[in-house]
């Protein structure tokens, strides 16, 4: 296993080549990181909650009928993708103001949106991720117009799904980042949604005690990150007692 | 004259209450600002000049049949216009990297752009202007989709007739800004160009120098803003010996 070819090594995922030409397998690391990657810790047990609970959403989403990279999870940290080209853009849904979009548009955090605000941002480490709009992503060649269509309109059918999945739980969902890719497939090409879907990439908040369930356990220092994942997993209903994380205690993130 | 009802002052110019009712008068103030205010200056001349350069393209652009909020210059310093209401949008199209979108998208100044770019910003002094995309401006109510398809489809034409105008007399249209109002008419509303075309608002670069005939005279501490802004007038054939500025000699910009 461990002689395997490494095809790509991200803050939070390794991507391996896979057993059949046109599959890769995803790895989860125990990595947390933010503000690109300035701030970084490892967390025991969070690449395991995620690779669980995208796996419940990725599988859900397709069942939707929302094309997918994602094929089976193989063991605890890892799963088995399609291979795909990722558009180089982030996009970003936001249901209620928090975050980035609080500072620049001097909205308090959990004001509720007028509507549901789709953005997107051009994936580069070194320019920290700049907001752009579609007029850059079509000028330089990020993304056709039929591809970010084809991105804006599965984003709101995900916003739709997942707000519904969540608030069936008691959390709200304020916000996610979701990336795309092209998967080339019989002489044709589609855009499929790609990478994960975990508390890493959203905002999720108990909806009675406002409590964060997601990655701003981490960026703002709150602690107690693996707790709040293993919540929202539990309240997913997707933990055994075989293998969900079991913290020796609360784990202060510094 | 003094008294006349002031109904709102900006950074380099001040609107007055008109002679008649949905006319104002536009006062075009020497006052130079950059970096949201935080620089600022008076440069002797530079109101007297844009007036008569915004005069000449809004005139030109309405024989064009592109709606504007111009109806005559008065004097020097002033043009007569028609009152609308702002869209608090800046509107602004690129051609070639300059200014923020060289450092946000790590772009070497002077690099032509694969197509031109409209980019919005939401007016907002408290915010620094932050650049915004049809999804926030439809979501807040900013403008509606038909008004951002209007002012979209004005800034192309705008672009297209200015880049002939200035490369006809050796200058390149780096990129400029532009503000679109809403005139109420018989009952109907539309939008019109508002607000000035001028080297305040616009980059443009002596095609065979390279030297800047613009404000980034005044951002970039590069001195000779008024004999920039009359070399520009003088190209465009607008300067007679009774009205133009004559500086005692080259005027260096703190």
């Amino acid at each position: 296993m461990k002689q395997r070819r490494r095809i790509y090594e991200g803050k939070a995922k390794i991507l391996y080549e896979g057993p059949e030409p046109g599959t890769l397998v995803q790895f989860f690391k125990d990595d947390a990181t933010a503000f690109n990657a300035k701030k970084h810790d490892v967390i025991e047990g969070k690449g395991v909650l995620n690779n669980r609970i995208s796996e419940h959403i990725f599988t859900r989403l397709g069942a939707l009928g929302i094309p997918t990279h994602f094929i089976k999870r193989l063991n605890m940290r890892e799963q088995l993708i399609r291979e795909v080209e990722i558009v180089p853009i982030e996009v970003v849904v936001r249901n209620v103001a928090a975050g980035t979009i609080s500072k620049r548009l001097g909205l308090e955090e959990g004001t509720p949106l007028p509507r549901s605000i789709i953005e997107f941002y051009y994936k580069n480490d070194e320019l920290d991720d700049p907001m752009v709009s579609e007029e850059h992503i079509t000028a330089f060649g990020w993304a056709n117009p039929q591809e970010i269509d084809d991105m804006m309109a599965m984003a709101i059918r995900i916003n739709d799904f997942l707000s519904g999945m969540f608030v069936g739980i008691g959390i709200q969902l304020v916000d996610f980042k979701i990336e795309f890719g092209r998967l080339f497939e019989n002489d044709t090409m589609r855009i499929v949604l790609a990478d994960e879907i975990s508390p890493d990439s959203c905002r999720l908040w108990d909806i009675n005690s406002q409590e964060k369930l997601d990655k701003d356990r981490f960026r703002r220092d709150l602690g107690g990150l693996v707790e709040a994942y293993t919540e929202v997993a539990r309240r997913l209903g997707i933990l055994n007692e075989n293998d969900a994380p079991r913290p020796s205690g609360p784990k202060l993130v510094k």
